[in-house]
């Protein structure tokens, strides 16, 4: 039966977050050694409530760890929590590859996430994620690529999302998850991507949803870090067993760090490739092996519960 | 790469199609007998273009394929095609359960369906699916309970979705799925569902989404022996595969069929199940047998393409 999930968090105060930066890299499935992306990683959790006006707004904890490797540079993730409207949060992940032509990934998804924490209450973008996207892309001139994923909460409730590659969110209401993202990607770990060149995808390639949420609906938003190593049910138990949105952040952190550390979990990461073909070797699946795993990688976390409230 | 998806397909007429009725039932996985619903099924394929005015509009294909042990009846599904703005689209699924009771688990799904296609154009329901949903159920007097789904789409591209219970909506974009409803349930196979008596759902648990669509999408629409049956990689690769909608919708049905006979597929109910705890008895699991099958169940397919118009 329907489960209250993560009872309202006192709120600790308001505090417009910026992003954090940080490297992720290379799948570590076995047979599949194709570095991808660096991650923003945050230090540590941080909670606040967003939203000043009557209606709905979010309260908001969140939780980066960096891919192992890339713990000094932190990570190549970055993520923005604004209390525009009823809320702002976004994440972008920066794209790894571009280590190998010399270029820090870090760079692009930590400007553009700086960018859209300016231009969140543009006029032009007038709380619309994927003008947001737009808007941020042009403004950014670091080289590089990131996908990004950007939700905005109006204060009726409406949580529209623009979503640009394998960033994502999921609604959890009554102890399950009533509304999920879907990831975008060109072919197996090739997400859809905002990047510096013209063969990047842009804000026409979002893909734009909504969802109307209602009070103590808790939205989940992750770079592919999370979501490629834990499944939407452990998801929904580990939000559940949290009495805060900064203690769900962290745990959910830490379950997908966890995970993409234990070569024997059959992560989400590790269904999906061998449903795209790849695979242990045949003298392997002989022996009764199969292709199992985390995937290591920068992850972050934004956890927000929604609540009323009233006029500031 | 993303590969374009089900060519444009001639217009064979416009044809506003109404509820067609059908029986569907017992969950048949070797462990679970836990009889559900039955639900409503199309004698054949249907097409046609909805909507009539300028902007985008769906062309839709339909095929059902009623429960082997209703067919004569047709099932308990029921689903409802309408031209209204840039089309409706809709599918209920009778709670077979009904049956115990001596009530028939066709008529409360037929009727909601039958008033939904009613309403479509009514003033008060303005084109909002959540409140058609309330207008059809407040007008339903069988006895019985039924999931149901409602989407429709406006002039402008925004595909506007209410859902109660475990019927669904994939929506496809260059070969792969960029939007997906979330099923709810109380627990496992056991669905939120409008009901005659007072401890069913209502309206108001209704899941609200919207979904941005362009040009070329592909709109899939079933009950959940469509879902039950078939993963969603399938259902990209048999919509790519097919010339146009109404082909689409009978190559699905047909696939979830014949996986709903398959007592060694491993289905997505049955994934469903294991990860439920629901398995095979333990001394089976020490010989290495695991519970698969797919679900005999109505399936119903409602296929809709993107498509732009002139004015009429």
């Amino acid at each position: 039966m329907a489960i209250p999930v993560l009872r309202p968090f006192g709120i600790i105060s308001y505090n417009k977050i910026r992003d954090f930066l940080h490297p992720i890299s290379s799948p570590r499935l076995n047979s599949i050694n194709n570095p991808k992306k660096l991650v923003y990683c945050a230090p540590s959790s941080v909670s606040n409530l967003v939203g000043s006006e009557a209606g709905v707004s979010l309260n908001v904890g969140t939780h980066l760890i960096p891919h192992p490797d890339k713990v000094e540079k932190g990570g190549e993730d970055a993520f923005l929590v604004s209390s525009h409207g009823g809320g702002v949060i976004a994440v972008a992940d920066g794209v790894s590859g571009w280590a190998q032509e010399n270029v820090n990934p870090a760079l692009f998804s930590r400007e553009l996430m700086a960018n859209a924490s300016s231009l969140v209450e543009d006029e032009e973008v007038n709380y619309d994620p994927r003008s947001l996207i737009r808007k941020a892309h042009a403004a950014t001139t670091s080289i590089g690529s990131a996908t990004a994923v950007v939700a905005m909460l109006e204060r009726n409730g409406i949580l529209k999302i623009a979503n640009v590659g394998d960033c994502g969110v999921r609604v959890i209401r009554k102890g399950q998850i009533v509304f999920s993202t879907s990831p975008q990607e060109h072919y197996f770990d090739c997400p859809y991507q905002l990047s510096s060149e013209a063969v990047g995808q842009t804000f026409l390639d979002a893909t734009v949803t909504t969802v109307e949420l209602v009070e103590e609906d808790t939205v989940v938003m992750g770079s592919d870090g999370l979501f490629d190593n834990v499944f939407d049910r452990e998801i929904v138990s580990a939000v559940s067993s949290c009495d805060n949105v900064s203690d769900a952040a962290k745990a959910l952190a830490n379950l997908a760090h966890n995970h993409s550390k234990d070569s024997s979990f059959d992560s989400p990461y590790s269904q999906e490739a061998r449903a795209k073909g790849f695979d242990v070797p045949w003298w392997k699946k002989i022996m009764g092996m199969k292709l199992t795993g985390g995937k290591l990688d920068d992850i972050t976390v934004i956890v927000g519960q929604v609540k009323s409230s009233l006029s500031s």
